[in-house]
This record gives C-alpha cells, sequence and structure tokens, in this order.
C-alpha cells in the first residue's frame, strides 16, 4: 500500500465526490430543500465531518486554507455569475447597484467599527487592548456581502428580478471596496505612524482598484474571443479558452492587487456574445454545463470547509464583542440601506419600495470571503477573538437569516420573479420602446441609459464585431434565429407524433431498411427543392428584418446556479400555436 | 506586483495556454499537419522553449515531473480511449491483443535486456560495470509501447481497424507486464540475493497486477453507473461522477501498486453504457466533450514537456550504447511480431497480412511512459547513460518512425478504414449473423466469442440493466432509435427547407408574433391527436422489434481523439431516403 504517493490527488477527489455525494442525498428527500437552504445543511454536513475528525484526532481539523480558497474555489462560482449574469437588468440598476456597493459599504465597514471601539471602552467588557484600527480592520472584512452566500440563498426564493440583482450585483461589486480598505487598514495596522497621504492614496486606490479589475478583464475577454476566431479546425479545445482567458484575468488582477472579481466578470461578461458565436454548438453547451457543475461543486466545497473549519480551537468567546457585532451588522446594514435607497428613489420613477428595502437588508449574508480573510490577518493576540466573532456572524447570517427570508418574502408578499418568459409580443414592444427612447433622448441631448446602449451597439457593430467575430456578415436578428428554432422544434414534435407527412408510419419504417441499399437515389434530389414555397420571399422577409431590428435582449429567468436558461422555457405555448398553424394550413 | 502568491495556478494556465495556442497555430497552416505529425511539432516547439529557458537561466531546464505525469496527464488520455473504445473490434482479438501485450513485452524486455548485455561485455565500449540486472531493468522501461505516442501517430493514418486495435490495445494492456517487470527488477537491484522464490512470486503478480486491475476498474465503474441512478433532480453535477469515480479507479490502483491503466480502462468501459441511459443528453455531451479536450490538452503539454526536458545536461552520451539500443528495440520487436503472429495466424482464419505485421512491428513508437519511468530509477551511476538512451529512442520512434510511417502506409497499399460508418443494411446483417453463430455455437458446444456474448448479454439484461439503470425498463432496440432520430432529422431539415405543411413559411411568420398573446388555445389541443395514423399498430411493431432484436453494435469508426463518434455520420443518404418517403405518401 502507497498511500503517500497519491495522496493529494486522492483526497482532493474524495472531498468533491463526499460534496457531490451530499447534494444528490439532500435531493433524494424532496421536502428538506425546500424548507432548508442547500446551503445551511452542507455547513451542517460541514459540522458533523469536523466533529469526526476532531474526536479521531483530538486535535483541530485544519480550516480551509485561504490561499485554496481564493485561487480556487471562488473563480468558477464568479466566472459563472459572471457569464450567465442578465445583463439588461444588470446595467439598468447599475448606479444602484454601485451606490450600495461602494458607498454601503464604506458605510458599514466606519460604522461597525467605530461602534465595536465605543463597546472596547466598556471596562467590564476587558476588550480596552482593541485599538481603534483592529476595529476598523475587522470592520473591513466583516462588512462586506458574500456573493457565494448570496447566490445560495436568492436563488432559491426567486424575488423578482430588480431586487435579485441589486443584493447579487452589491455582494459581486463591493469586492473592490473590501480589497483596498482591508489592505489599506492591515498596512496601517503595521505602520508606525499613519500619514494623511496616505489616507488620500487610499482612497485613489479605489478607482484604481475596480476599474484596473474592468480593464483587465475586458482585455482578456476581447482576446479570448479573437483567439476563438482560429478554432474552427479543432473543435475539441475551444472551451478551454472560456476559461483558460478568464481564469487568467482573475489570477493577473489578483497578482497586480486589483479586484479578481470585477477582473473575471468583466471578462465573461466582455467575451460572451462574441465567443457563442464564434465557438460551435456542443462546445458552447460543453462551456455551460461545464461552468455550472463546476461552480456548483466549489459551492458544495466551500460551504462544508466553512462547517468543517468551525469546529475546533481556533476561537476566543469573548460573548460580549461577538454579540455586538452581530447587532451591529444588522443595524448598519438596515441603516444604510435605508439612507441610501432614500436617495436613490428621488432620482428614479421606478422606486424600490419599504417591503424590497427590508429584504436588500436582511439578504445582506456573509460567508466564506469574510471567513478567509479573518484567517488572512497577520497574527496578533485577538486574532482568535475575530475569528470567533466572524464564525458567529457568518452561521448567524446563514442559518437564521437564510432560513428565514423565505417565511418573510411570502409573509410580506414581496414581488415574485414571472416564472415564464416573455412572449414575442412582449419582446417586440420592448425593442420598440428601447429605440423609440434612444432616439428621444438623442433628440433632447439627454446622455441617457438607452443613448449609451445605442452608441454602445453602433460601436460594437461597426468595429469590435469585424474584429472578434469569425465570420463577419450581418448576423441574423434573433427574432429571425427565434422564428427558425421554433420551427425546429414544431418539426421535431409533429416527427414524435407520427404527424409528418399524414401518411401510416408503419410502411414507411419498414421501406426504410430495404432502402438503405438500394442505389436509386438520383431521382430524388431534383425533387427535393421544387415546391419551397416562394423562398425569394421569405428571404427578402428575414433580410428586413435582420436590417432593421435590433437583437432580443436576453430576457429569460434570472441566474440561477442549478439550471441554465433555456431549461424552464414555456415550449407548451409555442408548440399549440404551430400545431394550430400547421393544420390550417 | 504579488507574483509568488499566484505563481501555480498562473504557470500551469500559462503552460496550458502555450499548448492550446500552439495546436491552433499549426491547424492555421493546413499542409503542415499533413506532413508532420503532431506529435513531432510539439517535441519541436519544446525544444525551441527549453532551448530558451536554458539559455537565459544557463541551467538545465526542470525535467518533467514523474508524479505530475502519472497522476494527472495519464489518466485522462487512457480515460478517454477507453470511454471511446471501439468494444466490438477489441473484443473480437483481445486474444491477440493479450499475446502481443503480454508475451510480446516480455519477449522484448528480455531480448534487449540480454543483448545489450552482451554489448557491454565488450570492452572498447568501456560498459563493463552495467550489470545484467540493470541490463533488463533497462529493458523492461524501454520496451514497452506507449499509448499516447501511438494514439497520435495512428489516429491520423487511418489504418484498418483491426491493425489499429492491435497496436492500440497492446500499448494500453503492457501496462500491467511494464508495471510488475520495472518493479520487480528495481526490488532485485536492491536485494542482496535473489532467492528463486522472488522470481515465482513475481510471476505470480502478472495475474495480481493484471486482474486486480480489472477488478478495481470494474467495481468503480459499477458503482458510477448506479450513482447515476440518483441524479435527476441535479442533472448539473451527472458528468463529474464520470470522472471521479473513474479517476478514483485509477488512483486506488496505483495506490495498491495495482495497473492504474488497466483499471481505468475497465471502468471506463464498464460503466460506459450505463452512465448513458441514466444521464441527460446534454450532461453526456459535456462528459464526450470535456473528455475530448482534457486528454487533448494533456496529450499536447507531454510532448511540449518531453521536449523541454530533453534540453539539459541529465545525459551521458556513450554512443555504441545508445546505436545499439536503438537497433535492439527494432530487431526484437520486429522478430516477437513475426514470431507471434505465425501461432496466432495458425488459429484465427482471418489471419494477419505480411503488410500489417510490418506495420505493427513499425508502430511501436515510445514515448512519455518510458521518459518518467527512467527519471524514476534510483540514483546509480550510470543513470545519465540510461536517460540518454531512453530520450534518443523515443526521439527517433517519434521523429523517425512517426514522419515515415504514412509514406509506408501508401507505398504498401496498407488496407485502410472504411471511411463510411456501415449502412442500417449491414447492421441488420451483422446482427443476424451474431444471432446465428450464437446459436450454433450453443447447439455444437463449443464456448466460443459469441457463445460468451450471449451468456454476457443475458446476464446484463437479467440482473445489471435493473440494478444500474434509472428506469429499467425494456430500452428501445437501437434500431427503433435510430428510426426515431432519423425521422427527426428529416423534420428538421423539411422545416429549414421551408417545406413543412406545404404552405408558404411568411404568413405564418408575422401571424405568429400576433398569435403570441391571444388565448384561444384550448381549441387546438383537442385536434391534435386526431388523425394521428395508427399509433397501436406503429407501438406494435416497434415493441416487437424492441424484443426480439439484439442491440445494433457501435460500428462507427475508429478512435479518434479530435472528433466525436457521430460527428462524420453520412446524413446524406439518410436525408434522402426520407425525403423521399416523405414525397410518396
Amino acid at each position: 500500500l502507497d498511500y503517500q504517493h497519491v495522496q493529494v490527488p486522492f483526497e482532493i477527489t474524495l472531498w468533491i465526490m463526499l460534496a457531490s455525494l451530499a447534494k444528490i442525498g439532500f435531493h433524494l428527500y424532496n421536502k428538506l430543500p425546500s424548507v432548508v437552504p442547500e446551503s445551511c445543511l452542507l455547513i451542517f454536513v460541514g459540522l458533523i465531518m469536523g466533529g469526526i475528525i476532531y474526536g479521531l484526532n483530538d486535535r483541530s481539523p485544519p480550516v480551509m486554507d485561504s490561499d485554496i480558497f481564493f485561487l480556487y474555489l471562488l473563480p468558477p462560482i464568479v466566472l459563472d455569475a459572471g457569464y450567465f449574469m442578465p445583463s439588461r437588468p444588470f446595467f439598468e440598476n447599475i448606479g444602484t447597484i454601485l451606490l450600495y456597493a461602494v458607498v454601503g459599504t464604506i458605510w458599514n465597514v466606519f460604522g461597525i467599527g467605530f461602534s465595536l471601539y465605543g463597546i472596547c471602552q466598556v471596562k467590564a467588557f476587558q476588550l480596552q487592548d482593541v485599538s481603534l484600527l483592529h476595529n476598523l480592520l475587522f470592520g473591513s472584512l466583516i462588512a462586506a456581502v458574500d456573493p457565494v452566500a448570496v447566490l445560495a440563498v436568492f436563488e432559491e426564493i426567486h424575488v423578482n428580478e430588480k431586487l435579485h440583482i441589486l443584493v447579487f450585483g452589491e455582494s459581486l461589486l463591493n469586492d473592490a471596496v473590501t480589497v483596498v480598505l482591508y489592505k489599506l487598514f492591515r498596512s496601517f495596522c503595521e505602520m508606525p505612524t499613519i500619514k494623511s497621504v496616505d489616507v488620500f492614496a487610499g482612497v485613489g486606490k479605489f478607482f484604481v482598484v475596480g476599474l484596473g479589475g474592468v480593464l483587465v478583464g475586458l482585455s482578456f475577454g476581447f482576446t479570448a474571443a479573437f483567439t476563438t476566431r482560429f478554432t474552427k479546425d479543432i473543435r475539441v479545445i475551444e472551451p478551454l479558452f472560456v476559461f483558460l482567458y478568464s481564469y487568467l484575468s482573475y489570477l493577473t488582477a489578483e497578482m497586480f492587487h486589483l479586484s479578481g472579481i470585477v477582473a473575471i466578470i468583466s471578462c465573461a461578461m466582455g467575451m460572451k456574445r462574441y465567443v457563442e458565436a464564434n465557438i460551435s454548438l456542443k462546445s458552447h453547451t460543453t462551456v455551460k454545463y461545464f461552468m455550472k457543475m463546476w461552480s456548483s461543486v466549489s459551492d458544495t466545497l466551500i460551504f462544508i470547509f466553512l462547517g468543517v473549519s468551525t469546529i475546533g480551537e481556533n476561537h476566543e468567546w469573548n460573548w460580549p464583542y461577538i454579540c455586538f457585532t452581530v447587532i451591529f451588522c444588522l443595524i448598519w446594514r438596515a441603516l444604510g440601506v435605508l439612507v441610501l435607497t432614500f436617495f436613490v428613489n428621488r432620482f428614479h420613477v421606478n422606486t424600490i419600495t419599504g417591503k424590497d428595502q427590508f429584504i436588500i437588508a436582511y439578504g445582506g449574508l456573509r460567508g466564506a470571503i469574510c471567513f478567509s480573510l479573518v484567517f488572512l490577518l497577520p497574527d496578533f493576540h485577538r486574532k482568535k477573538l475575530f475569528i470567533a466573532a466572524t464564525t458567529v456572524v457568518i452561521l448567524f447570517t446563514v442559518f437564521i437569516q437564510g432560513m428565514t427570508i423565505r417565511p418573510l418574502v411570502d409573509l410580506l408578499a414581496v414581488k415574485r420573479k414571472r416564472e415564464s418568459a416573455p412572449t414575442v409580443g412582449e419582446q417586440i414592444h420592448i425593442r420598440f420602446l428601447d429605440h423609440l427612447l434612444a432616439g428621444i433622448e438623442d433628440i433632447s441631448g439627454h446622455w441617457g441609459q438607452y443613448y449609451w446602449k445605442d452608441k454602445l451597439e453602433y460601436f460594437n457593430s461597426k468595429y469590435l464585431q469585424k474584429i472578434l467575430l469569425r465570420e463577419y456578415d450581418q448576423p441574423k436578428s434573433s427574432i429571425v434565429l427565434l422564428y427558425e428554432k421554433l420551427e425546429r422544434k414544431h418539426a421535431i414534435e409533429l416527427a414524435q407524433a407520427g404527424q409528418l407527412g399524414h401518411g401510416p408510419a408503419l410502411p414507411s419504417f419498414l421501406c426504410l431498411a430495404f432502402l438503405c441499399s438500394s442505389s436509386d437515389r438520383t431521382v430524388i434530389t431534383d425533387q427535393k427543392l421544387e415546391d419551397t414555397p416562394n423562398p425569394d420571399v421569405l428571404d427578402n422577409m428575414q433580410e428586413i428584418l435582420a436590417r432593421n431590428l435590433y437583437r432580443i435582449r436576453r430576457t429569460g429567468p434570472a441566474y440561477n446556479r442549478h439550471t441554465l436558461p433555456g431549461d424552464s422555457e414555456p415550449t407548451e405555448q409555442a408548440k399549440e400555436i404551430l400545431i394550430l398553424r400547421h393544420k390550417s394550413l
């Protein structure tokens, strides 16, 4: 027996296997996942595993390595999030999302930091040795909402698309702020004196870290799209480039201390459209499925490790500090959301309702990012207290808030996501209105979102597509593609029902076997195209549509890790219409 | 800049990127890959890279780590090979393959070992200090034909299926023999005296290592199939199990010093049929594409690393020893093939021709496995000589033999692979003959391959399928499935040509948009099933066929890393037949 030799890959494979089997196990009992979020169940599995390891070895189980988390587990989840990001709601609410992510996070960091410093001044709590800087450092790591935790809970409760994107977008984009503040306070802790110039440099860094991430991401994204122009002869390695370039964008951003999360999201969003057009359909299925699979596994592993790492002797249980941390996290987030939304609602017609505000505040879950950051802290005598407080905050938000948010959403009757995809009629209306608003904004000289979207679309079709697409040749309008897709689906259904050709299918089946070896095929091919109905008219129509219509926005169902967009399309309706059409002719 | 932090994943990603870009580069110039095999080009890229690294650092570039090779690079290639193994030709020739793999490899090891020992006795060559045992150890690592190198060359020259499977099967199954002999001689080298009992134990080990590998592989394969029964609610992680279980089978076999290659191949072949039936179609596409992609990348990396590792100062250039190694490798393989084929031909009706024998002997390429094994040798004063000899043998076989084998195949007019898949008529004939032969063997009491295949099929449908398949319910005969597939394809083509419904497609398109919002759909559904043509007769017919016919064997094109089976189906013929049928009704 030579276990040493295969230990590393063997143990990694076993952990992934455990995670996958746990997932299967939950889904065997249908009732369980509908009451308790999967993330809670996974943490619970982790706690049990940790307990077993602790019991057997009589020492703390290994904690999740921060490097493993940031370098291997986080990128797949963020890549998946970026690639399947519903871009229309995201860009429509980008202002609000940025406000929550930047101002909201800073608000929370300083709010939590200063008020915890206040608590430390109470002599009875024996916390006078925790300085203001340490409290602010702790605030910077505990304030940020965690995308992994938010995704895991929000994709199960199906709130409306706007609410979903506000919380989820915030959790992704606050990474830039967290990175800056965390590193700033950490370096301040190690400096003997802090000059005012350092503080200003910190403020400047926000822009560098955020915009730098976007820049790195977009350049890798466009390079990826450009590379897939040349993969026509080796289809097998096409999916690879999507993963390689986005991972490189993440690593490059991390290397230069920029925001890796922002970089990988920009990369995914930038390349998606062009890569999709360049690679084959099967490669694209592989990309999508593999991304879903990978992020799902990463996510499962993170929650299990979170549970395992909780067990052990890394904690210092100073209850006043821990309890006040939880309370301040809740209070400052609620206040922040209230104040910021007040300003947002003054400038928008589509206001955020009180119920929505409550869910935004309540959905501010903390997760594995805080946990990894707290272990990355430099050693000092109160580190174990911070670890304990972080663990309690994470477990509180994931268990208590995660499990009660669904009943609360039901109770408050928060507007839900529409389950059906928009009809073709609606899509045409949306497109028409986009055109109209772009025109109005252009005439009135107002540089609003429709104006910029129109300009971007122009730039895209004029320059980007020519460089990045393999066969640049005015792509078909998506409405024409949709029509073709529906026709195909209809044809398949007719074939399955045996209605194709209106003759009995039985003789045709028998003749099939005999005809295969017969060679009188030449007669057929000539007949084939004779009664095609006016192909010129059809082509002409398609061309007119392709030229004059916008692309339909992807208004599919919102982001969900466990399904791929298009799985839940309402096929019934389309089918019935087509069967009606077929009958009527 | 914090390069240290991201170094490991960054460099791995960059190497993979380099490999992928090199592949794209070759395929941009169509003429290059048709003259020089890709493996040669990749080694050449590796040599250049190695030269650059050597020039910059002024020290030898890092050699390919044997652990990385055996644990991470080899398994994907072997898994791919096992999963897409054409099982009919493999099992038809299993006897011959085993004879070549076991007896042939032993013949080569002892032949090369003893004759090199003879060379060492020549005083002029200054090699008297290389003992017989060391020569045999060297023989055991240099004798084995390498599956990676064989695949890379043979999938480009398209020889007939039997010839392909003989060389490829040998290269896979000789792993068990190589493992045993290599470890045996290595432990003999370290023992003070060798007892005869050790030799007998070595012979017994062959069976343990080979059959143990099969057992480990099959048990993991069946567990994988069983697990995929329960993944209905979480389709996203289905593809994962295929990879996890096969990798675990490899690692487990390696852990117990069994043959990992044999284990992973048995696992893949054992699970394929059941997993395919259990998982969704899209999951299966993901599995297939990802496997192809992964093995393709591994293969590329192996050849590049082989090139890089060649540069440096690890070599001792004793030319007589090196030249005689190359010569003996060629001679003993040629002799072995001649002698073994003589016996094989006496017992088979379908003999192996002289031309085929030449290609089998000439196709005995050596590759990265020898290279990794020679670096794993314990340190002794002549290790650098062995490294040099191995490097020269590999480069000689890959470059000289690999580049000349295609012209030789053309020159000798070796029977090629048929490019078209068999027609339905042929498939029915093959199936009918299988049935007939099984019956004849059963009556005559001869336990031949058809008898065993029949028994296995019975056991499979009686027990295995009930345990391993999700919905066990007499699966449809593949001929019925083929019919359905052809009908679907036909329907799509009709839809694309605009012939569906024989009316102009234009008005239907316009009415589509309006109908979407209309709600008078209830009328249609009732009409839908009225004129289905005799569904009972059709069902009855399908049932009769499903019960009474064997499954069609997968007689698709033979193994090829760069394409998936089914890509090259002769759709034209099927299309024409169906269009004819449609017209005639």
